[in-house]
């Protein structure tokens, strides 16, 4: 497989930067192809800004999403971006590793998710009328690879279960895995979370690494989250609402937007 | 009152700087005072890296954390952050205003909680015990202050409805509002969100600036969202978990940390 992994933490020696090296190698010792992109090391731009759409003229108005597909159609995107569309495109899998920075992920990451998804790549396409909603949300450009997140967290994973302070993990990570990642296509594969690693110790780390080991041999088999797709009959238009008859009764949420 | 509003949309034309001006003009015919960080404008700085913390010796490991805890005791952090702080501590209530961008607010403002969050400032204060989560949840440095979002969703309110495909924009904005706003102590008002606003034509806008209004002439006397406070016994410890007699018996995820 081709395994495109992109990188978001500042520190060479950090406990993240370690876990990306254990991924990599068993990701290569497995015969995969990889490639990385270490925004930090990159020097990567976050802002998407005016200077990201050369053809826009000096006063006229950026209209983000307009300015985005017309460049992405034109061929005028900058560099550094059509060059993370090809990784993209050229991968099996995607990985999306960082920290877990304010329930979210680093600006700089979501920046590369802000420049690199144009408009006609990763949104707004297909067709949408009172039955569609476009090829998103299990269709769209990515539709047939795989992605997934590793994601180092400071708290403890009690803190993020069903009645943790924090939400529920899956929760947390719900905008991140189904509407950046399922949203253009991706099947999502269930995060691999590095759990306190503000005070990991050395057999902490040998668990974590075999853990994440494991989780790169089955890459390619691991069930993904079975997200309900859009236009698959699960939803009503033109609301884009779960039809009245599915989810459990009590549902509530994000938790809907998975098949039972 | 002294408000600050921090404002993160790149084109001055945009519909969101006409709702940020609509803001601004109305608190202050009201008396109050207003300071705006309009972070693009700024060139405001998003990626949290080794330049922030200057007096990290160059081979030195950074720990985001303790460089960022460190530098905000020895008053070593950056003249842009340090201003910010200044502005949030002069500051009665706090409204960020934005684009969402894939589900959440866009990098460069992220970047500036990322910096401006300083550990010992807004993170890592107060005890931490076997009853005690530190100061956080409902106490902390913004304790006493309010602060809101004013958010601008190019989609229609039903997909952010309780069954839409976007899942409940109470529940996306809840990372926001309760792990960025209510965790270092901010009363956190409901949110204001322009729906639609790809497609708003005048008179749409002539509403939302007349609902805006209303918002920013009872900014003082909106009830904030009665988010459950980690230190006033509603949790267990060490799990910070809710204690089990609390919450309606079906509910789950995010929505258990609103008191009914």
């Amino acid at each position: 497989m081709k395994v495109f992994l992109v990188f978001a933490h500042p520190e060479p020696q950090s406990l993240t930067a370690s876990l990306r090296d254990v991924a990599t190698h068993e990701l290569m010792a497995l015969g995969h192809e990889v490639n990385v992109s270490d925004l930090y090391a990159m020097g990567w731009k976050s802002n998407i800004d005016r200077p990201d759409f050369p053809m826009l003229a000096p006063d006229e108005r950026m209209r983000v999403a307009y300015a985005s597909g017309s460049a992405f159609l034109t061929g005028t995107l900058t560099d550094d971006v059509k060059a993370e569309q090809a990784k993209l495109l050229w991968a099996d899998a995607v990985i999306l590793q960082f920290p877990l920075w304010w329930y979210s992920m680093p600006a700089i990451l979501k920046g590369w998710v802000e420049r690199v998804y144009s408009a006609g790549f990763a949104y707004g396409v297909g067709v949408s009328n009172e039955c569609r909603g476009g090829d998103r949300y299990g269709e769209g450009v990515f539709a047939g690879k795989r992605a997934m997140l590793v994601v180092s967290v400071g708290g403890r994973q009690e803190n993020y279960s069903s009645r943790g302070i924090c939400g529920p993990i899956d929760d947390v990570l719900f905008p991140i895995n189904h509407g950046i990642l399922y949203y253009p296509g991706f099947d999502v594969l269930p995060p691999f979370i590095a759990w306190e690693t503000d005070r990991m110790d050395a057999p902490g780390f040998e668990a974590a690494s075999s853990a994440l080991r494991d989780r790169m041999q089955s890459l390619e088999t691991t069930e993904p989250i079975p997200y309900r797709s859009l236009n698959g009959g699960d939803y009503e238009f033109p609301g884009q609402t779960l039809r009245p008859e599915l989810g459990a009764a009590d549902a509530f949420g994000f938790r809907l937007h998975v098949r039972e």
